[in-house]
């Protein structure tokens, strides 16, 4: 893999990766040439005790684009900057004009609950500068970059003393907001555990001190014992159901050993982990004949700089749809008791996906 | 307040609340005769250490009814019939035809987690006999006896040896999934305190134990201190947007000193809620002069058969739209790590609600 590192023309760091060299003399743009200088901040929420983000971003909000410009599309026209260059790359990554989270944060606002300055970081990952396509359409070996790509962005942005968790995702259709259809995805670094990974390595550090072994680790065993909802599975890799789905089309895709983080992955791990991941999207695109929207996210082992054996790497897809044409909507019991509500049995819509029948492409012709 | 209980022709319970005595001859119908027998079940989720409930419901889902049908009308037709009978009374409450928890569940299936069934109960509250009013729009009296039947139904399912935990909640609009405009809420009873709640509690019994004092109590002192964020105050109850609004105009409403239940409430306190109550909903019907959706959640005690002294009732608003025409999508970060991102200050909205100028009707008017 190779990459490079720009500074914008508004101070904004952007960061090519490519399978090949990456051309010299290039220029990162950005939209606008006044330096952004976010500064987002934390409040603290006693009753749920968790920290929310506060971003009220006033500049840049002037820009009004025509409507056939893509911000992620390599730029064309020089008085019609967009975020990224031309000339050869395959993936780009840089930090997100309006995030709710900045390094720059700096002097939070008193009020009356405890807060302090969002000092994490909000990355845009363009997945290829292909703006018509999507995860399920690209090579192999480009998703294999990719996973690189995130690892070297958990290494990169887990190294700031403050990022205590990184974690990818990708939102994906109108259902979830998205409305920029160029492929890509996001990094939201955090300075702590947030709520939902702390809770869940809690989980499996419990686990792990009973049975020394891991929680996920050991549920994947049992997930390809019982069969039933596996999607997806090699010597290295799976993707599956998971019993307890949350959403009716949720689906996980992990490593079968534990692997704590994206830099723990070896090549062959990696390889098989790209072969899911283009595999699940792929049922998803053709379960109805057409783009299937989700929330995927990535979750790892916390950049604390301790030890976590109990944490296993994986992605969880969270689709929106419960049926062609309906919306699980989350209202009551999801947003405000925490229990969901599913009304479909994970074995149903395994099969369902199960019937959908892809085919990767030879692993020869991607080398 | 007058109240009697039915049985509907399916078996399922209905209970009728009235600020004046109940007809005498009153027949609860159902829309269909067959038995109802709900069998949901839990799943334990393992990672992230809670349940998850599954209701396949096969049976009834072949009853098409016209398109201006309204379950939640009372019946005019009795070759047609709803849900509810004819005949004087304010309030309606009956078991859920598809209920995600049932007292009836049993014999839940075996998984490679454990499982159980769900029993709990879900419950449909009927605000009111007119299918085109809202909650804004009910007299004070008629808001003061939804109270009151909300602490009845938290007794009666709290009374329930199995039930936990009971929240009442209403989804409003079609933008958080409701297509049955008739007004109406749900209660959801739970056989364990839901993840959310139970959050809520322990951070709330760790000030309890530090301070001798609830944590929502001295936060609504601090409120009303700061002033900035008030909707609606008198003796008794107060309404804000609280400093950590997770959603754009999320709204809390809550006496003013700590109440566990709606069992607890004094009248005069209840008086107040309603008051509160009504101020809001007309200020969010008021700001862009349309329905104003949201998902509004009371929290309470447990109903375990211990002492709270940290609990508070409080109902917590959660409005879908960040501006007039854009919805805030729940996503990567809320939805994955569990970290709200606001891109408005909680202060910004509060001040948008309190220029929406409301007139409660005199109180003498609705004795």
């Amino acid at each position: 893999m190779y990459s490079q590192e720009f500074t914008k023309p508004d101070g904004r760091r952007l960061t090519l990766y490519s399978r090949q060299p990456i051309d010299a003399g290039i220029q990162a743009p950005s939209p606008g040439n006044d330096p952004i200088q976010a500064n987002p901040h934390l409040r603290w929420h006693p009753l749920r005790g968790e920290w929310v983000a506060y971003a009220s971003h006033r500049q840049g909000r002037t820009f009004m684009p025509p409507p056939e410009y893509n911000p992620l599309a390599p730029t064309i026209d020089p008085s019609v900057p967009t975020e990224l260059p031309q000339g050869h790359y395959d993936v780009a990554v840089f930090e997100n004009r309006f995030p709710s989270m900045a390094p720059s944060a700096h002097d939070a606002p008193p009020a009356i609950v405890e807060t302090g300055p969002a000092n994490g970081a909000c990355e845009v990952v363009v997945f290829t500068q292909d703006p018509n396509t999507s995860l399920s359409q690209l090579p192999l070996d480009h998703l294999d970059l990719l996973l690189q790509v995130w690892g070297d962005r958990t290494r990169a942005l887990g190294d700031q003393a403050q990022i205590q968790y990184v974690l990818p995702f990708e939102n994906k259709g109108v259902e979830v907001g998205v409305t920029l259809h160029h492929p890509h995805g996001q990094i939201y670094a955090y300075p702590f555990v947030p709520p939902v990974p702390a809770r869940m390595l809690e989980q499996q550090q419990l686990y792990y001190q009973k049975h020394q072994r891991g929680l996920l680790q050991d549920l994947i065993q049992t997930e390809i014992e019982d069969a039933q909802r596996i999607l997806y599975q090699d010597q290295a890799a799976v993707a599956f159901v998971p019993v307890c789905a949350r959403y009716p089309y949720e689906v996980w895709v992990a490593p079968i050993q534990p692997v704590a983080t994206f830099m723990d992955l070896s090549p062959s791990q990696r390889s098989s982990l790209a072969k899911a991941l283009k595999t699940v999207t792929l049922k998803f695109d053709g379960l109805w004949q057409r783009p299937f929207p989700y929330l995927m996210a990535w979750f790892q082992a916390p950049t604390d700089g301790r030890s976590h054996p109990e944490a296993h790497l994986h992605a969880e897809f969270y689709p929106p749809y419960r049926t062609r044409d309906r919306l699980k909507y989350l209202a009551g019991t999801e947003l405000a008791a925490g229990m969901f509500a599913n009304d479909a049995l994970p074995e149903e819509k395994a099969k369902d996906l199960q019937a959908v029948v892809v085919t990767l492409e030879e692993p020869s012709l991607s080398v």
